[in-house]
């Protein structure tokens, strides 16, 4: 008998936030590996939002996960067997093998991580997450010392990301985060200046209030991975010259309405015009897929800066594939504290 | 008994299309320049749509005129007394003197125009106008040999200067303009490798269909500076990593609505922000008066080219102060053909 692995399947795409039946949790054979491919005991998978996307049928970037295909993702493992001469049994790798105890990839398509850090980093600090708020900061938002940033999320491994390196290249650094603990965690173990809870404001009018008094010479850099009411709160206190490096939006994901609800905010869209065109700023998005040529420029920077302790991380581990479902869901509403893991094994 | 001075005078606050009695034809007495001021005898005054903007109470990125106060602009002129060393009568010199026939102004205000170019060309080519079109494309739009760009209005001074300079740097131009006279004049003066008339679509989604052909590689630089249907068009087109340098819209300035009119287009602002995310677009708004540092640069560069016919400009000179209402509202309706001037003398 075939060895069996276990794996969460897309049962029905969502309407609005994802529930229970929109995931089956399966058993399948476990895959064999051809010419050039490489089979891996998933020891750690990834939760991230980008994954809301991939279960709708809109177009989008990327395809979106077919109807009883297995639910995209990253994980971390180890090789069980290999037909590539550059990975051997007990390697420990990242790679794409959804949400799934076990996967074959082709070995191009594989990353051997480096000893001496625990793997799970593999999947935030110095994985896609990391790799997207150091991106996004360094390459889009162009920091300069003496500057303003803000970041909402600001305690997840993007945010983290980002208020850490701009704090080190010395600007000053305002979290907005969800809840009183994460607020604490944003100054106390992320070193941001100032951290506010975004719940604690009725609405952007209020928010923008408490920014005022956080970013007192206003804002140079919006990391913008959320929408929505942050984002309204924050564009008409950014500075000029002001720069905008906008990825991916939780708020947006449930409702199909990336930048946020309709409304009075920035997407009315005059508003955003408005102000990028008196303030001359600049808004450039971007999509971290495209950018892996500059992945071993970020893990050079930032890795030994994480393996000295000079850049926190913090990950929230989930236990059993079969509770990734609902810890994704919690993902989506903020419930997570730091790196969303599902640890497999 | 004074000399006496012609000048226009806001009477009203218009509300949408500017009409004759929002404008007040008036004799002043010429004004005596002070200590370190100058007066001029104003040759030729210049329109533009920015003044539009002016005639609004609204909060923007300069005051309003005041109601009774001189319509604002620029001229170009000759001086008739100076208490200022740096000039002398005689002096031709370009200074923002309203609608006016005569203006005093400081003399580090005054700019003094070179010998061997109509004067006319600072109002226009070599002026605030070509210096937009100049400073967006190259600073803001990074033009890069066999890229593709798309201007609109690409018979005004901004997009004629846009159009011509990103030939020269060997980019495929698509000039959008308004009747079959102006596309002419798009291909024929100022090089354009095709030139859509936006008057024979219906809608963004017909123009688009003719920008397909028109930029069969994609749009790489869409130069903004009119709104509404014509970046509803473009932006799906938008190659990645494009960019849309934003300058002033006129579409938007009768209607209050800058961005164009709300619907299905990327005013929605999740539209126009999912674009950017995906196609890793940069989108930079800019105020060029706020960039005047860089004016001797592009004098330099600029300059002999205008001399040596290089770089063709078109202007429309209506005659006499008291036309210069209706020339400003056939300017607004697009009923110009190249920079609209007023002659006074």
């Amino acid at each position: 008998m075939t060895d069996q692995m276990k794996c969460i399947t897309l049962a029905a795409r969502p309407e609005g936030a994802p529930k229970d039946s929109d995931f089956a949790l399966e058993s399948r054979d476990v895959p064999t590996p051809g010419e050039g491919e490489v089979l891996v005991r998933v020891h750690y998978m990834s939760l991230d939002p980008y994954m809301r996307g991939r279960m709708d049928d809109a177009k989008s970037y990327a395809d979106p996960v077919p109807i009883g295909g297995i639910m995209e993702g990253g994980g971390a493992g180890e090789v069980l067997a290999s037909n590539d001469p550059a990975f051997k049994p007990g390697d420990k790798v990242f790679g794409m093998f959804g949400w799934a105890t076990h996967g074959v990839q082709p070995a191009k398509m594989l990353r051997k991580l480096p000893d001496g850090l625990p793997i799970t980093t593999s999947l935030g600090v110095l994985g896609m997450p990391g790799f997207t708020g150091w991106y996004g900061l360094t390459e889009i938002g162009k920091p300069k010392k003496g500057e303003t940033l803000v970041v909402a999320a600001a305690t997840g491994p993007v945010g983290s990301m980002v208020g850490q390196i701009a704090k080190a290249r010395g600007l000053r650094t305002v979290a907005i985060a969800g809840g009183a603990d994460k607020c604490k965690l944003a100054t106390e173990t992320f070193g941001f200046d100032a951290a506010l809870d975004h719940r604690a404001y009725d609405d952007a009018r209020a928010l923008r209030a408490a920014l005022t008094e956080a970013a007192p010479d206003g804002i140079d850099i919006y990391f913008e991975n959320v929408g929505g009411k942050v984002f309204e709160a924050v564009l008409p206190l950014m500075n000029r010259f002001g720069r905008i490096p906008v990825c991916g939006m939780i708020a947006g994901y449930n409702t199909g309405a990336l930048g946020g609800t309709p409304g009075e905010g920035p997407d009315r869209f005059p508003v955003f015009w408005r102000n990028l065109l008196v303030k001359h700023l600049t808004a450039t998005g971007f999509i971290i897929s495209n950018h892996w040529n500059q992945y071993p420029a970020f893990l050079n920077e930032v890795a030994p800066l994480v393996a000295s302790g000079k850049i926190a991380y913090v990950e929230d581990i989930a236990e059993g594939i079969e509770n990734a479902p609902r810890a994704f869901m919690g993902l989506l509403e903020g419930k997570n504290v730091g790196k969303q893991i599902v640890k497999l094994i």
